[in-house]
């Protein structure tokens, strides 16, 4: 044990499954390589069964001499391929549970999802009685680390890197059992450096530090996870001493193919690139009066030839914004900018697109790249480091959010065919289908090196959550919850119901008391934390809530920045239409007087009113909740969250007071129950 | 020449004058010392005469053999004593020219003001014609650096530090040119180091830095100039390894006795110490339950002992304010923390007051203290580093509101006799009466390691401008912007008045821009510069607009906060009341509604309206007459100051268009003139 919690892999002593005796000898069946994947399910197995139930099993291995193993192969299969071979089967045989799988990663994966059913003292015997079998929705489950090289983590509220010091690279214990937390969960991917690529980063493709990077990359590929790296895109540049970094250029072109032969080389388990161009400042193929997909399929083209693929984001958009200006929305460019290429990118690029069109508010719509996009590979970029959620002070269990993001339709109509199969491309973001070549979903992770890894204990049940929900977009917010809470902190009935109450409505208690109807952005623009209702407003990035003594809210409709009918149909008239437009998106499409009665029969002033004060009530409950299960739950846990608690009744109670007295002030409508407003 | 500019003492070639007689012969007679001071104004003096004009003069010294070198003393006399000493006198006796004073300090300042009517090109012969004699306003003429040993320079607008760097103090000729700089204009006593004193600056009354500090108190006493250091209050504890910093603890008494035994003993030019208490999170006597006299008293006493003054500022305020609060006022905590002890303070304590009760905004009131404590030696600190009023981007000549500082009529009544004299105080800071006995004015500088020295050239103006101001509180705003001018840029008649008029409305057009009606803070909170309508109106720091669509200022009546009857009558009654309060100070002291009509004629809303087009307006009009000078002054004036003003007018462009914005949407009325307003 290192100084740091083990979390949901903490293997406390259990009293249900004792005497399990299907526990007692596991097979391993199918056909799978005997490597290290192998291996460390057989490791894990072992200590977990022994740790909670004192139990030892005999584990049989019955494999069919596969030998190739899932970690070393570095090809272009697909998404599809990827998920097939992760499937595995649970049953009981013969007396014994029997774990099937066509790779050692689906071993891997049984073998967590039977301690994990033994953590949450399920009843084996029972949950396995019929066989169940078990295959990721998302073929890609990644974690997008903002480390950076120097020991900081851009967005990070959770200590520094565990990764990085002082621009080295650190490998001890702490690595393997990061690995074994993500792994236990069904993360297959990692990028492990800030996609800010600078400094000492941009050296990461260079032997200053490939040694380190194989060896860490040789870590994750036992637990089944692949390593990507964050590229510089302006590399051949800044350490390829050329003057240019047009994607055209023949020279920047011959520059990359050797660097991606010596790095690929070097670092046999990297899978790929992740890649912000063009973006808050970082250089990129708009320089050159190229388009995304040239710098896309460039680099991608030459990483084909290693059998990888490069990930390109789709955050990009003017952020020097003349707040005068109206014409101009934020919003709009994501599909502005990456729209027109559907269908030229190659198909080992997969674009990564934001949850919304801004940046991770804690309510927007859902991308309209998401079914505007219907010949491109995609995948989900949602963001687990509560930046504008809380910043792991203030509770926020996200997962009801991204159920509902997965949830959304984009009645996208139809698509090419890119690889494998039908030509309709129905909900992209659903996770459930593959007719791109590749998909998935990626988190910007919440991780740092405080001793219980996410800063409060309870902002790490985003991490467990995130990879459960990634792997089966099936599972319910609620359930992903108890689970959490019985492997990590108590399995007393009371207290996981306790914690439950505390996290489910934890989203939308902090919605209600930092984003009335649908506006965000009145945080303090230096640390994205606290209530500075004006912050934005005036400034550069497109950011703006527009209230007058009025109304307020943005016009995104045809008679605005047209922003709503990026939208296929019906979300585009949806939204367009104040009297249709759902009440939690009002202000995000449309700028509605004080006195505009909304669906839920208040008026906007008055629900801004309401929202807050309410807001702040609720958390003040979830306090107290929280405060009940003093002597219940390890005191370190206890305390650990009980000062978060503080911190977040402060913070509500400054949101709920700026923010009402922000619309008194500006609107001079009282409040109908005449609370206090300052 | 060092890589920066001799600003004012570049000594050009002069037209005038070239073939003065009485500038053959220069004698310098009284009672002086010959010392190093004398040294020093004789090779000035040479220099200076012969780089202007060509002459070498003969100097002849006449002194009664007053040995006892000013530079050398340290003991405590009184104000008047320090001002009696450096009076001068400039006289043509027998053809030739006659600087008598009775030290050499005196001597130096007469050199420096015969080479300036050298420099102006007036004629030297007319000047003099009739004796002319020259007595201090103020017998303290201090800078206050605020520079970190790190070689940072808190609120510092012109590079870094030019004392020290790495937590070491630079010694070079620059450091002989700042002396001859600021002791050309009439100051006689720098504090070198940041009023926050933390890490390295602790370690300056230790043998770490003795042997530095002695060097560089010797260079500025050879220019009349006394050396002080800022004191870490809490030394005690930081450097001492005591556990308390109690100003009644024997312990601490004692181990402060022993400390400044040795720090006046290492450092013999050391004439005290500022010490910033009790103050945005500095230690001081609050923490043990004294009162600001316990600790600068006992500081005082202990200094006494070797002929030193302490310096306490006045800045003490509840920076932990609760913005819902509205009787808390942040601009009665002078008064109310200081006035009560009024005649306990030691006679070698002098208090330092910033001009308004605030912090340097470029409109406030002037601090009731004045005129309020009647028996204390008091300073009046202002501020020449633009923290507040353009960070030497926007041109801000600052002495016409230097001016209307020392105009203010404080109506003290009386007081009792402290050192030297009859028993009224008048307006102790017109600085031309010395009833308590030590007084003065200080600044805080705006220097740093530029070329220019202050970052724009034209904030020169400001450095120049206080010396010479604090020297002589009778000289006028626009004599003093012509000597600057034609020392600095040009003798060119048609130059000199182009940047006259750019130099003498420039901080009206800065108020107007950014200050309607005595309403200041609304900068953005980070860097003070930039407009941020309510970047402090929810913050902690009790500074707030309190603007809603009604109406906006703060009531700071006998019906709000109390702080207009903190000043004498009349001007009580008149800030008091709405009707009577002058309108630059409205919202000051009053919450008027937007409908409000001023003495002006205008209503409040359009005043702020008109005065924010105004200010931008007037901002390009400098601009355009800074034009004009291309080709006429120096190219790297002209380019400097070109592209100051470039960033000068995207910021005015920003206040005026959010501050019209901001105050049109919260008001809903329209502009009388139907201008553009976003």
């Amino acid at each position: 044990m290192g100084n740091y919690a083990k979390l949901w892999l903490n293997y406390s002593s259990k009293k249900n499954n004792k005497d399990c005796k299907v526990l007692k000898k596991i097979v391993f069946s199918g056909s799978f390589a005997d490597d290290k994947i192998l291996e460390n399910a057989k490791k894990e197995l072992s200590l977990g069964l022994k740790d909670m139930l004192g139990i030892e099993p005999q584990i049989i291995i019955s494999s069919d001499g596969n030998t190739q193993s899932c970690a070393a192969k570095r090809e272009l299969t697909s998404g599809k391929a990827i998920a097939d071979s992760e499937v595995y089967t649970i049953s009981i045989k013969d007396g014994s549970i029997d774990i099937s799988a066509v790779s050692s990663t689906g071993i891997l994966y049984g073998v967590f999802n039977l301690l994990r059913t033994v953590g949450c003292e399920k009843d084996v015997e029972k949950e396995y009685a019929s066989a169940k079998t078990f295959r990721p929705s998302n073929p890609l489950r990644m974690l997008n680390h903002w480390d950076n090289m120097d020991g900081s983590i851009e967005r990070g509220y959770s200590g520094r890197s565990f990764f990085y010091e002082n621009d080295e690279i650190i490998i001890n214990n702490r690595t393997v059992d990061y690995a074994r937390l993500i792994a236990s969960v069904g993360i297959n991917a990692v990028v492990i450096n800030n996609v800010n690529v600078k400094q000492a980063a941009s050296y990461m493709i260079t032997d200053r530090y490939f040694e380190k990077l194989a060896q860490l990359g040789e870590i994750f590929a036992g637990y089944g996870i692949g390593l990507y790296l964050s590229l510089n895109y302006a590399s051949t540049i800044e350490i390829g001493g050329m003057d240019s970094a047009d994607p055209l250029d023949e020279g920047v072109k011959a520059w990359w193919k050797e660097k991606m032969a010596e790095v690929f080389a070097k670092i046999p388990t990297l899978k790929g690139f992740l890649v912000k161009a063009d973006s808050e400042g970082r250089p990129g193929p708009f320089t050159y009066g190229r388009t995304q997909a040239d710098g896309a399929n460039m680099l991608a083209d030459i990483a084909k030839e290693h059998g990888a693929i490069i990930i390109w984001r789709c955050f990009v958009y003017n952020c020097r914004q003349d707040w005068r200006d109206k014409k101009t929305d934020r919003a709009r460019a994501g599909y502005d900018n990456f729209k027109p290429m559907d269908g030229d990118y190659h198909d080992n690029v997969i674009l990564q697109i934001k949850n919304g069109p801004m940046d991770f508010q804690i309510r927007e719509p859902i991308s309209p790249l998401f079914g505007g996009l219907t010949k491109t590979n995609q995948m989900l970029e949602v963001q687990i480091a509560q930046e504008y959620t809380g910043q792991q002070i203030d509770v926020c269990y996200l997962i009801p959010m991204f159920k509902e993001i997965l949830g959304f339709k984009t009645y996208a109509k139809s698509g090419k065919d890119i690889g494998n199969g039908d030509d309709t491309v129905a909900d992209i973001i659903s996770g459930k289908t593959f007719d791109s070549r590749f998909s998935g979903i990626a988190a910007v992770t919440n991780t740092g090196n405080d001793f219980n890894w996410t800063g409060d204990y309870l902002a790490g049940a985003n991490l467990f959550g995130f990879g459960r929900l990634a792997f089966d977009t099936g599972l319910e917010s609620d359930e992903i919850a108890e689970e959490f809470i019985r492997m990590t902190i108590s399995n007393e009935d009371g207290v996981v119901d306790t914690i439950k109450e505390i996290l489910l409505p934890s989203r939308a208690i902090y919605e209600k008391y930092t984003c009335p109807l649908g506006i965000g952005w009145m945080v303090k623009p230096a640390t994205h934390y606290g209530c500075s209702v004006d912050g934005y407003e005036y400034d550069r990035w497109g950011t703006y809530h527009r209230a007058d003594h009025l109304g307020l809210g943005v016009d995104r409709t045809d008679k605005g920045t047209g922003y709503a009918l990026q939208y296929n149909e019906p979300n585009a008239s949806i939204y367009n239409s104040p009297a249709a437009c759902p009440d939690e998106l009002a202000l995000f499409f449309h700028h509605l007087p004080y006195t505009h009665v909304l669906h839920s029969g208040k008026t906007v002033i008055q629900h801004i009113y309401d929202a807050h004060f309410e807001g702040y009530d609720e958390a003040v409950k979830l306090a107290e909740k929280w405060e009940t299960l003093k002597g219940k739950v390890d005191d370190g846990i206890f305390e650990n969250v009980s000062e978060r608690f503080k911190r977040q009744l402060y913070n509500a109670k400054e949101w709920c007071d700026q923010v009402n007295t922000y619309f008194h002030r500006i609107s001079g409508i009282e409040d109908e129950k005449g609370r206090e407003i300052w």
